[in-house]
């Protein structure tokens, strides 16, 4: 049986992730016991939650332990299983770790249906689509004619919330860096773009809304998150999906000085973890694949080759070199 | 006819409201025309959102005019009446202003029952004890043995929500300046109280809510909310009521550092203005004279005499100086 290549946590990040974080490792594949699978990963995902995942604080999920596997999200395929819900050659997803293969227990993976190309399952139809899913509808409640705000809206997430919001008919003004990714925002359907990197975001937003947003979805916190509570409309609605701006930070980071406007405008800011929603999942992959299917909802994927290339990738998403769902092809 | 003297405001005050900021003046008294009516004031309400008003920025309600009588919630007797809803003798509440006499339309005033003294009228059975039970009630939403963190515990909304988070089986703890104020808030039945004028908040929180925090009720903003953020159990309800701590800064607020914890706990902020469930206000005020009768509720006031004594007055809801809900009697 050839060995199989992981990445471990080799030392907890502080600041930006390096290579040094990391240790590439060779282990045997442990063949699966009762109940188990043995998944060949074919896409790994890289997502900004994993720079929460190393770092030692009370979160919603436990950190990763020092030379564990590091956690990830990745689909393969079934190799052997001794377990009724999967046979080998099934697709199978789950939090398999930046490795080739995994052996976890069946009750840890979901068996996928190759319902479109396998990218494409670990980004629109996978977790980013169901966040940006159950994000907006279930949090943002958006209804016609409002005014819908997305930040890193050319991301994962921020491109299906994008498209949601304008097949629920709401005007949508998208936050992007650099001219290439506000001009995909707008063939995605953004009503307005605005380039955080060129100008002032909060004269934009004033130019933009000028209604006011009455619903945010952020991705990003810090400064953005602090010009868009300067310009909320009345009940407006903040869906606390991210804050990638403040990944990294090495200090206490400073908080939005506009928090007040959430009184004044009786606005909710609620926070979201898309895992709450996992007995619910089915129905929005059945919704998020209709709108594929019916050419609504398109992706983005931005796949960087080889399990070696992972701690030089990681880092493109807080510098937000990528364009599109980042994914380790293997 | 007797003049009427008032306080009007002479200057958006920078900082602190300093005297300079208002002018007493003497006006003829105005007949009510129809659909009026002609109030004298006996109890003028002294309340934080009251520096608000006097600022020049887009908020829930316009600021005052300079020149204008500062608003003010006032309670009295009417004089006069040219509207079938009032008749001379009764007892009349309203936004009537820093003044003694007021003519206002009758649909901007509400008829009140002596249902007890009236100073209770405008604390505990007004709107401080409205903003209470709206606020943990409709935003909260208590649940017996949930953990209820109240700041400005020993303000006029802050102790109405102490007690009815503990006839709704809450463990309550209470924030509030000094031993006489902590000593007060236990008497009210907090199981524990914080005195934020002593040591370490962020401590005492760890040491007080073991299991996290599921409600807090918000009147100061600040570091006290910021040192909350940090401890909040899983589904956590905030509810920004206020930010006394802040309402006089003269540079932008620093925000709380400790956000994030809404997305990790998924956990919700919302901000509030009883205006905004006057429909509701009948309801609300049977149930609180309920308890009040049945000595479920109680409330202190701090009344401080005459007209006269409004510029001194008003600065102490800033400074904590008062104990109860202030009042100027007239």
């Amino acid at each position: 049986m050839p060995a199989n290549r992981r990445f471990t946590l080799a030392a907890r990040p502080v600041g930006m992730p390096k290579p040094s974080d990391f240790r590439i490792e060779e282990q045997p594949i442990r063949e699966p016991g009762d109940g188990e699978i043995h998944v060949k990963n074919r896409y790994v995902s890289l997502d900004p939650a994993m720079r929460g995942w190393m770092t030692d604080m009370k979160s919603y999920v436990p950190p990763v332990v020092i030379g564990d596997v590091m956690r990830a999200f990745a689909l393969g395929e079934v190799v052997a299983s001794r377990d009724p819900a999967f046979a080998a050659g099934d697709l199978a997803a789950g939090l398999f770790g930046v490795q080739e293969h995994a052996t976890v227990p069946a009750k840890h993976a979901t068996k996928l249906l190759p319902l479109a190309p396998l990218p494409k399952l670990m980004s629109v139809l996978g977790p980013p689509g169901l966040t940006a899913y159950f994000g907006l509808l279930d949090i943002g409640k958006p209804q016609p004619g409002e005014t819908v705000v997305v930040s890193a809206a050319a991301g994962a997430v921020g491109s299906v919330v994008v498209q949601i919001a304008k097949i629920k008919e709401c005007r949508v003004v998208g936050i992007a860096g650099g001219p290439d990714k506000c001009a995909y925002i707008r063939e995605l359907g953004c009503d307005a773009a605005i380039d955080y990197k060129a100008g002032d975001v909060a004269a934009q937003l004033r130019e933009h809304c000028p209604k006011g947003v009455d619903i945010y979805f952020d991705n990003v916190g810090g400064e953005i998150l602090d010009a868009v509570l300067a310009r909320l409309a009345l009940r407006a609605r903040i869906v606390i999906c991210g804050a990638i701006s403040q990944y990294n930070a090495t200090a206490p980071v400073k908080g939005p000085s506009n928090l007040i406007s959430l009184l004044v405008n009786r606005a909710t800011m609620t926070g979201m973890v898309v895992l709450d929603y996992a007995p619910r999942f089915p129905q929005g992959v059945m919704e998020l694949a209709g709108w594929f299917a019916a050419g609504k909802l398109t992706s983005k994927e931005h796949i960087v080759r080889g399990l070696d290339a992972f701690p030089t990738a990681l880092p493109m998403l807080f510098t937000g070199e990528n364009f599109g769902k980042l994914l380790l092809e293997l």
